[in-house]
């Protein structure tokens, strides 16, 4: 029977101009990464199960891709004693038959790397990592079940220098890019100072993740879910001027030291927040840049700073985000090492490029010339001259068929080729090549050997 | 409990060494590919286990790794139902549990890949990959559960100017690599014609597979095994000499030229061959290459011609192989699109190229200067430097932490950093930079301002 092909939901074949602008992303980020030191690991799709449970909340193990084990898996199972009325016990099944799943993020094998590589790594250790991960969230619009993160850490240093680092990396990649953004900063112990100050620190998780929600659906709805969750309407009061916090920096801060005053984790969060947009002024940073008290980005093991980044013209969510994390080792055995890090968010970036209509032009053409093919003696007369111009860096295709022109005009055409030759045995005889630019029309003909004019010509 | 992280058997982490080396071999592959005018795809990781199943012999359909469905995958499966006296139907409950699967090769994937979006492909269409895939093989030196491979096919044309152009990328990518290699070709059509003139045309896969096994095991160990597969005396007589043909290209083709005189697929084949030969010649191409006709690659998919490469100063398997196929995508429901490719081994090729000592020493440095940091004063005032080195395209590194030297200095070493920047309130004030070559000891200062004088310095 013949199969219809598709592919798994939520993934994505890349097609080649696809590719093009995702590389043209990918190497912006990666050159930005390198020149600050970052070097680039990559860790294995299948991490075994054992590293990835547990670490993304009880959501998160549901959302990971489990690889059933080779061989024969089954025999070894007594399915009886998973059952209940209710079905079968999915994960304690589910891990009996999987010993290994797929990378979730890049976050947490970047932990265990660290763990289990770490006599041989230098610390701080700067890493960068590009590599797709896979989460069987359900597939919608703009979320995939496999996409590609673009991630750099910095791990072993408490110093604001390094979220520096990441601050100057959003502005020079999206400078590069060529995207007006907004970057958001806060800081994790000035909300845990918040809780605290307002009486209920052990809601915290609770408080930022309604915070999280402010732009969202707004102060009310966001005063209602706290409300929801147990804290008093004092507590609320108190916390409501702080939301609507407006003016400078300076301004922002120096309300949120008399707030915090009685909070030594929120004045430290207030110390790293004022030491770090000293270092953004000492580094004149030209990013817009905005200390934002509601963002929390829901994520709980950030522990400092908190970063976002917006696009400024077009609608999206956030394309780019991270914080630091003090103990992200602990879980694999090594307490107290802190890392500040932040994850560029390709699938977006790509999204907001092609709205705005701001991909370069030319990454459409895969090659420059195309060589017609009026018969075999004509082709391999040119083969010489299309080696040749490849060796100084011309991308040059010889079209494999002798068919009509009018095909291989259409080839070049449709392909976005720019310069077309047609040589025949005329040319071959007087050793001549004719180039024609297929957009003017204008043609020139060349010595074989004149490869430096036929550059310049292209 | 604390667990002491480790990662799957058969995977490997990259350290930011080995990426700088991997990434090493693949911009070189990759630039080689888009000279020739091969634009990248990228597929997903995960595939319909339809799109892979029975496409790699059940051999191959074992060493499929599986992915479980999501969701409560197991309350639908009857599992009595699948028991037998020597436990689980292994295939049929995985299919019932599991719809997709990983990548198991690139050939596939692109086949189905052709199929699918047949209608906006432009043909020939000549497309690279380089990805990931993964295969349930038994783990050991040299053969990995996860490896990349860098595939380039042509599909849609039958011209050997497309085999030619395979020949040529071999040549420029080990040429740019600096490794010594040859380059084996032989025709299937040519194989097929001998298993029919020998008497035993329906004896074609047991001979090729024999053959295939002719410099492992020796001329002796083939025949035996061409003879435990029902070849009469007489057929593996008619063989033999063939298998010991020498010479040049010329005088082997005018000998198979009478022994295949009765086949018209082999003299398709020799045809073949001679079209190929002389384009290579026509295109001056250098590499050394050699027609051998006991090269098979075991893969029955190949209808044409067989490319193999070994490199010549190490001992190894093939480090790249590939062929023509007259009908991957007919399982899809296209027939008759003949496609030829080739695929470049990158895991081998690291191991020759690190064996042979040949990866060029500069890659270790993924920074260029390091500015030390004295306090907090210091570090801000280097900041604006930092960037401005940045701009011009040299890493820089400032180091975070204010401590010792001593420390610092080992960050450079350790890190390979070749250039280290020492300024203190001193220079701060003078407004002035000084920067000491790390292995030589020369030290200079320069006005802070003068990047390009830095820049000539480095």
């Amino acid at each position: 029977m013949i199969q219809k092909p598709s592919i798994p939901r939520g993934t994505r074949d890349f097609s080649q101009e696809q590719m093009a602008r995702r590389n043209y992303i990918f190497d912006i980020i990666k050159g930005v990464f390198a020149s600050f030191g970052y070097a680039q690991i990559e860790t294995p799709a299948m991490e075994k199960l054992s590293t990835l449970l547990g670490k993304y909340g009880e959501e998160g193990d549901k959302l990971l891709f489990r690889v059933l084990d080779s061989g024969d898996p089954f025999d070894k199972i007594d399915f009886a004693s998973y059952k209940t009325e209710d079905g079968y016990k999915t994960a304690a099944l589910s891990s009996a038959l999987c010993e290994r799943g797929l990378r979730y993020d890049l976050t947490v094998p970047l932990a265990r790397f660290v763990v289990q590589h770490q006599n041989k790594i230098v610390f701080p250790f700067k890493r960068s990592q590009i590599q797709p991960v896979w989460r069987a969230d359900r597939p919608q619009k703009g979320r995939y079940r496999e996409f590609y993160q673009c991630d750099v850490d910095a791990i072993g240093s408490t110093s604001q220098l390094l979220e520096l680092e990441l601050v100057q990396m959003v502005e020079e990649v999206f400078a590069k890019l060529d995207l007006r953004v907004l970057l958001k900063i806060n800081n994790r112990k000035v909300l845990s100072g918040l809780a605290e100050v307002c009486g209920f620190p052990e809601k915290l998780t609770d408080i930022t993740i309604a915070i999280d929600k402010l732009e969202k659906v707004g102060l009310k709805e966001v005063k209602a879910e706290l409300s929801d969750k147990g804290l008093s309407k004092e507590a609320i009061d108190f916390l409501e001027p702080v939301l609507k916090l407006s003016g400078s920096f300076e301004e922002k801060i120096a309300v949120m030291r008399e707030v915090l005053a009685s909070s030594e984790t929120g004045l430290k969060g207030l110390d790293e927040l004022e030491e770090l947009f000293g270092y953004i002024a000492a580094a004149q940073v030209k990013l817009p840049i905005e200390m934002d008290l509601s963002l929390a980005r829901g994520l709980n093991y950030y522990t400092g700073a908190i970063l976002e980044v917006k696009a400024l013209d077009w609608e999206i969510g956030s394309i780019c985000g991270g914080g630091r994390y003090d103990n992200l080792t602990g879980i694999f055995g090594l307490p107290d090492v802190s890392g500040v890090g932040i994850s560029f968010g390709a699938d977006r970036i790509y999204d907001v490029l092609e709205g705005l209509n701001k991909f370069p032009a030319e990454l459409g053409a895969p090659c420059t010339l195309l060589f017609a093919n009026m018969d075999a003696a004509s082709a391999a007369y040119v083969l010489p001259i299309a080696s040749a111009l490849r060796a100084k860096g011309i991308a040059t295709e010889v079209y494999p068929d002798s068919l009509k022109l009018k095909k291989q005009f259409d080839y070049a055409d449709k392909k976005g080729i720019p310069f077309i030759s047609i040589c025949g045995s005329r040319e071959a005889a007087e050793g001549k090549v004719n180039v024609k630019n297929l957009a003017s029309g204008e043609e020139k003909t060349f010595d074989k050997g004149d490869v430096e004019g036929i550059i310049c010509f292209l």
